[in-house]
């Protein structure tokens, strides 16, 4: 049937229909009182998602130009980073800085695992000319939450920036930039955000400030200096992509008033429902429950089945859309996202194509038994 | 009256409904056969546009970000190149050629002329190691367009590069890539296009592809040669507006359904009416008319009246928003748009407005007579 469609990969996420509609408002400039009052409401509301009283620049692009964005006012050639690593999104990281001529120093975390703050604080002992440290908040291709707090204490102790990338997970995991010590926190519309792609977030601090004015690599759309200038009268340096920041500002109003405590309560409501029907219809699971994300659920398909065969029958047959493994875990794991605009029946949806489609490729399960489990975490009954 | 108004400035313009609708579309990943197949319909859509063969990229970003994917693709640090600067917009060029680290030879028009040629043909042959020479198709912060065909002619018998901002005038102003030898043009989606801000459209020749592939300038969410490699499989190398994307597919169908040739006459009867009607008022134009914008018209305010008292009146009184002038022509002009998703109408409209905003103001005009030669230029009848 056309249209009767469930997205659950992460990003871009299903758009509320109240957001949808708020896109249709008509077109008006962006050089006007009207768009500077958005653009404040905007950054107010976003400043209590990201718990911060730092500035906030709004950015058109993708969630990666958001993080090429705190490579470039932070990174001059031949300074020492360090990135931590632990799947796809960490990478990037990496290949940005190389990109800006950085002396790199990459911890690998295997994939699936979090990062692990002592090793942090062994390298920035170790190295204590380390400008800025790279990490992950929410790793996506893994389904790993990544102890940022732990993280953020052991870099205030010294003179390096700790810059987080939180693209598919801010709005859907709790995140205290001021109290945690994040000196950018940068994220993306199209994830817990509940907004198409095509805008990113951005925080900055006074001590990442120090920093960005001495910067010497070559940068313009992506200037911080200049959006900050234009932030002072509540514009944007440059064009802003109109129609998404009226949209952000009712899914940001939508957060609020749902409580960003409840928010986040439902995101690992959801996880732990999904993690449980995972389970009871023995599968494995990629991460481990301390470090799983409230986002995302990434699963291991059985010994001799191809995720993405699991995956082609959900879309072909139920309309659902998981998203695939990346890079070595390609046809490995399939990934259910939970992010932003999901709730109960979401997962139910997801779990129940899942159990046809597992039964469909030849992996025959009890059909219901992970719905039930879901169920049951629902309700908040025994098992 | 609440929102019955009417949106004049070059960008954002006016979204047309059927494009609005489209973008209601419920959200789908952009790594599916789906998007792809959008991809694909919508870069041999604006081929067409842009009369050529080339890749063509649509970035996820304001049309700035176009202008510093060109620069940062083939300007590396220490080369030499040439912008040619008669307004605000090339002055933008010379400010990121200045960025990447170029060494420039800016060449200056006066504000509301255009670019002389045969200057052009004379740097190149005083240099002829520039590397690279930056235009402005449609200089939106004077009126002004420019020869873009005889620059191309000159430019095509050097090794330079021809990049041209097409940021307006794309989709409003014909141009023919291929023909007039424009290596590199940038275009964004907010302006002819009818679409919100959030893309940036940019061809790219065989001539352009030798200079990027040995490009130095750091660069990753703007880098092209990624960006091709994602081409060829019709993806894009990182999260695109999806959204955009869908209505951008469907404001080329109405551009092409209406057809090129009929959408180019269109905007330049919208600008020899507006042009008819600010003379029958005793207003000056800003630019003569053999270099007259198709797609804005900028008007001098009358001596000794600011025009941006002229264009308060019009906002609160009528509900239309004018742009005003940029630096040295602050408060000195106003502009006029007629761009993209207008029609005769709207020319009307924005007449009849301004007659009553300057009797307002203390300028007395015959009320109707700037609205009855616009109607003459429409029905084609003789003064």
């Amino acid at each position: 049937m056309q249209d009767k469609r469930y997205l659950m990969i992460p990003g871009p996420t299903p758009v509320p229909p109240k957001v949808v509609a708020a896109m249709t408002t008509p077109m008006f400039g962006h050089r006007t009182q009207e768009f500077q009052n958005l653009h404040k409401d905007i950054v107010t509301k976003l400043q209590k998602v990201f718990q911060t009283k730092n500035d906030i620049f709004v950015l058109t692009s993708s969630g990666t130009g958001g993080m090429e964005t705190a490579v470039a006012n932070t990174v001059s050639p031949g300074d020492k980073v360090l990135t931590l690593v632990g799947g796809k999104f960490g990478e990037r990281w990496s290949e940005l800085a190389k990109a800006y001529g950085a002396e790199l120093i990459e911890e690998n975390f295997e994939w699936g695992t979090p990062v692990n703050p002592q090793i942090v604080k062994d390298r920035l002992a170790a190295n204590p000319d380390i400008k800025v440290v790279f990490a992950t908040q929410n790793e996506t291709s893994t389904g790993v939450t990544n102890d940022i707090e732990s993280i953020g204490k052991i870099v205030a102790d010294t003179p390096a920036l700790l810059v987080v990338d939180g693209v598919s997970g801010v709005g859907g995991i709790e995140i205290k930039v001021d109290e945690w010590h994040v000196d950018i926190l940068t994220t993306g519309s199209q994830k817990s955000l509940m907004l198409p792609p095509g805008l990113a977030v951005q925080s900055v601090s006074d001590k990442a400030w120090q920093v960005i004015e001495n910067n010497k690599s070559p940068r313009y759309y992506f200037d911080l200096v200049k959006a900050r200038k234009s932030l002072g009268k509540w514009n944007t340096a440059y064009t802003p992509a109109v129609s998404l920041f009226v949209g952000l500002n009712t899914s940001l109003d939508m957060m609020l008033e749902e409580g960003l405590d409840n928010v986040y309560a439902r995101h690992k409501l959801l996880r732990d429902a999904a993690r449980a029907a995972i389970k009871a219809l023995g599968l494995k699971l990629m991460t481990d429950d301390n470090c799983a994300s409230p986002v995302i659920t990434s699963v291991c398909a059985p010994e001799g089945i191809g995720a993405d065969d699991i995956r082609k029958v959900l879309t072909n047959e139920f309309g659902i859309t998981f998203a695939g493994g990346q890079a070595q875990l390609k046809n490995k794991i399939f990934r259910v996202a939970h992010m932003g605009f999901a709730d109960k029946m979401d997962v139910l949806i997801a779990i129940s194509g899942l159990e046809m489609a597992l039964t469909r490729v030849g992996y025959p399960v009890e059909l219901g038994a992970g719905v039930k489990a879901a169920q049951q975490v629902f309700l908040g009954v025994q098992k």
